[in-house]
Formats: structure tokens, C-alpha cells, sequence
């Protein structure tokens, strides 16, 4: 497997590597890499000649007070997994080499990064727009993997590749759970065992809204209430939001009558949570 | 001369192209060409297998109150002078095409873009980065060509190509003017022939402080005096500011010695005219 830190070494391979008229499958992570991940990367594999994980913890999408400094990190067990997942070419860069002296750009979405998780991390989704566009020019894919874990930063990023008319496939794989059903995230490694006993509420909270619709609940205000009251069911659980929204541009519902997204944020102890299910109506 | 109006079949067009191995240069512009622009197109064609220019008055880097709508147009005119200075391609996009319902990204560069014109004008820039980094990703050049006129989007332009790592080379060509001096404008038609008459001034007064400094002059805030009461020598000239900035970072400097970049904005009855000269030391 070839491993990069160096932008323009990373694309002078890749130039070479399109110019054999191989297609690029792009999966860029924050690392210390889980099932979920390893999903998007078999995907890749499969669909793409040639896959380039990127592994980046990047500061810009933290804001002041997250876990940034303590974000879990093991980048020889990740080497290990993303090769043994099919990854071809790893870029791990340096902040420096990602963000150096004088960096003043920034690529911003508005309106669908207001809401959600946007209102909770102010700054979050600049960062992730900024450097998704950084990294999608540096690996020019074909295809780019993104897990449906992240709801909202896939929207986000569809509407930035589709508004700056760049040219990527934006490829979106379904959320891989752990056996119980809590949704794989690198942030569950925080969790105490009391409080990842807690943590299986939100798929479960989820199911059963699932369900309410599929039994004929229209209304959202009173489903939201109904998942909130399950999830405060919990003594460790801490809401952030919980929220039903049109699946395309993320807008609060009032009846359930499309398709919709189902989402939520909730704090155990010190770690925050993120979950969400798509119903179709 | 071909010519695109809708963004894929540009890009499709212009994808076989560059699988035949051709060089692509791009020209920007808002159209009603001028020998400034002429100038570029040429170079472009010097130096590259396929010149496409695009030909789009681009709504969101203009102001409320500013002249958007009686910017100059006449698209006939610019079709012939631009096959005749070598343009292969013409990319003549809708409003609607470049910014369809939903559209929703912006792409910012700080800093460098809140003064000289930034300050005049909020919000220009981010109308500039926006749109030219959608069509760097709708023609994806391997070079791209702007005039010296324009001092500061130059600069800010080669800054978002830096940070977002975009391959493309930016390059710069010197300012054309008139035969009188005055810097060729699309803008120049605006004026009536008192206000053209006293224009001149701008060039005059560029002249003088080159000369001053290579007199010896040193003292940035005194050269800016004399700059200013040159101009204000002409009556119907309105000074919307004459800064000298470091040729890199755009901030003021008060002592000469280095590059610096001369540049001012004076409007002429309702016409705001921009001129520049970079001096070294």
C-alpha cells in the first residue's frame, strides 16, 4: 500500500494513476477506523480501480471546547484495516501541510447547515465543506464514499459538489450498527459501560418512531415527543435535538407525508451522540 | 467557434478534449471585450492547444445599487473579437444555468478581500471566488488568465487556488490601456467626454508616485497626499480611496521598501474606474 503526507506527491501519483485510466474511489475519514468505514472502503473497492482512504483529524471542524485534542487516534491499526478493507493509497497529511501559514479559504453552504447539527456546532460544517473541497482536489476521484451515519453532512456535501458543479459521484452507504444496534461512530469509544448501556435508546427510539409511521402517525410534533420521552427514559441522556425533517432540504415537517429524515443528537456523559433513520411515507 | 450555453455538454465537450491531450486555456470575463481582454485571449492562444473564454455578467458580484443591470452588453461583437484574437470555445451560460433554485454555496477568501475594493464593495468577492471557482470546475483549465487591472482578484483568486489545492495556473498579464493611458474598462463607455478627459488623471497620478519613489520617496502616507491631491485637482473626479499596499498581503505600508502595489478607485460622475501599478524598490 502506498502512503502519502505530501499534497503534491499525492497528486502527481494520482495524475498518474488517472492518465492508466484507472477510476478513483475517495474515502476520506477522521481515522481510527471502524466497520463503518471499513464498508465504505470494501464499496470503493468493488466499484473503483484504484481506492485512496484519507485520514485527517481535522481541526477546523471541531469547535472551541469539543474533543479534538482527545479524538481517538491509531493509525497503524487504521493502515492495517484500510488495507486489509482493499484501500490501495492512504494521504494522512499534516495540519501544516493541510492548513499552512496564510490559509484564508473557506467553502461555505448556508441554509442546510443552519439546522441540526449545524445549530448545536457552530463553524462544524465550514470546516467539513472546506476540507472535503481541499481533499476532493487533491484526489480528483471518480467516486467519493460517505456513511448515511452522518445525515446531514451528506446533504451538505451533495449540495457543495452539485452547486461548485465539481466532478465527483457523491456515493452514500447505509449506516453500520453494532450488534445491539447503536450506530458505529469512532466518538463511542468514550462511552463508559454504564453509559453505552444507556446509548442503545436512540436506535430503539428510532425503530419505534419507524414503526408509529408505518402505523399511520402523521404527526410530527407528537412522534418527536414520543422519541424525546423515550430517550429522557434513560437517566445519562442528555437531549441535544431531535428533530423530523424533509430528507432533501433538511426543513422541519408538520405532517409526516413524504420522505423524511428522522434525526437526532443526544449527549451521554461527555459524549455526544448522532443518529438518524429515513422513512419513506 | 463552438458554443456552449449549458454547463454538461461544456464539460462533456471540453472532457474529450482533454483525453485527445489538449491544453486547455481559459479566459473569464463579463463580456463587451475589450483590447484588455483581447490581450488575454491571445496569450491564451499562444500558449495552449484549446482557449475557451466564457462570457458570463455574473449577478452576485455586483451590489444592490451597483450596475448590474446597464452593464454593458453586446454579445454579437464579443463572439467575432474573440475568435479573431484565437478563441476556440465560447461558454455562454443563463443566469439560471450558473445558479439554479437551491443554489446555496459560497466560496470565501478572508482577509485579503476586506479593503481596497472589498471595503467599497461588500460582498464582490465573494461573488468572484464563488463563480470563478465554479467555472475553473465547469472548464478545468490548465491555465486560466487574468488581467493586472483587476490587482486584488488576481491576488485573492491565486489565494483560493493555493488553499483549495485546484490545479489550475493562474496567469496574470499586464494592464492595456489607452492610447491616452487611461486603463481599458468595459466600464470606460460610461463616461461622457468631460469625465473621459479628466480620467487620465488616474495614470498621470500612478506615474508621479512611480517617479517619486524612484526619487527616493519612502513615506507611504505622504505619497498617498500627493496621489490624492492630484486627482482632487480634477473636478468631477470623486476619490473612493488610493492606497499603497504590499504587493502580497494587500496591507497598508508605511514605509516604502519593498514591492508595493499603488491602486486606487475614483469615481467619475456615477462611473467608479480602478487602476493600479505595482513598483518595486
Amino acid at each position: 500500500m502506498e502512503i502519502y503526507k505530501n499534497i503534491q506527491e499525492m497528486k502527481s501519483y494520482l495524475k498518474e494513476m488517472r492518465k492508466e485510466g484507472k477510476k478513483i474511489g475517495f474515502v476520506p475519514t477522521m481515522g481510527y477506523l471502524h466497520e463503518g468505514h471499513l464498508s465504505l472502503i470494501r464499496r470503493a473497492a468493488v466499484e473503483n480501480d484504484l481506492v485512496v482512504v484519507s485520514i485527517f483529524v481535522n481541526p477546523r471542524q471541531f469547535g472551541p471546547g469539543e474533543d479534538f485534542e482527545r479524538y481517538p487516534r491509531n493509525i497503524e491499526q487504521d493502515i492495517r484495516l484500510s488495507q486489509e478493507a482493499g484501500a490501495n493509497v492512504l494521504f494522512i497529511p499534516g495540519i501544516n501541510e493541510m492548513y499552512p501559514e496564510g490559509f484564508n479559504t473557506y467553502v461555505e453552504v448556508k441554509q442546510l447547515t443552519e439546522t441540526l447539527c449545524g445549530k448545536s456546532r457552530p463553524g462544524h460544517f465550514l470546516g467539513v465543506t472546506t476540507v472535503v473541497n481541499k481533499l476532493f482536489h487533491i484526489v480528483n476521484p471518480d467516486r467519493a464514499y460517505f456513511g448515511q451515519k452522518d445525515a446531514q453532512q451528506v446533504i451538505v456535501i451533495q449540495r457543495m459538489v452539485k452547486d461548485l458543479n465539481m466532478d465527483v459521484e457523491v456515493v452514500v452507504c447505509p449506516i453500520v450498527r453494532e450488534a445491539d444496534g447503536l450506530a458505529m461512530s469512532s466518538r463511542n469509544v468514550y462511552l463508559n459501560s454504564e453509559e453505552r448501556g444507556q446509548a442503545i435508546v436512540l436506535f430503539h427510539a428510532l425503530n419505534m418512531a419507524k414503526e408509529r409511521i408505518e402505523q399511520g402517525e402523521r404527526d410530527a410534533m407528537r412522534l418527536k415527543k414520543q422519541i424525546e420521552m423515550m430517550i429522557q427514559q434513560q437517566p445519562l441522556a442528555n437531549i441535544d435535538y431531535v428533530s423530523i425533517v424533509d430528507g432533501e432540504n433538511l426543513e422541519e415537517v408538520k405532517e409526516i407525508n413524504h420522505k423524511v429524515l428522522i434525526a437526532l443528537a443526544v449527549k451521554f456523559g461527555t459524549t455526544r451522540l448522532i443518529d438518524n433513520m429515513i422513512v419513506e411515507v
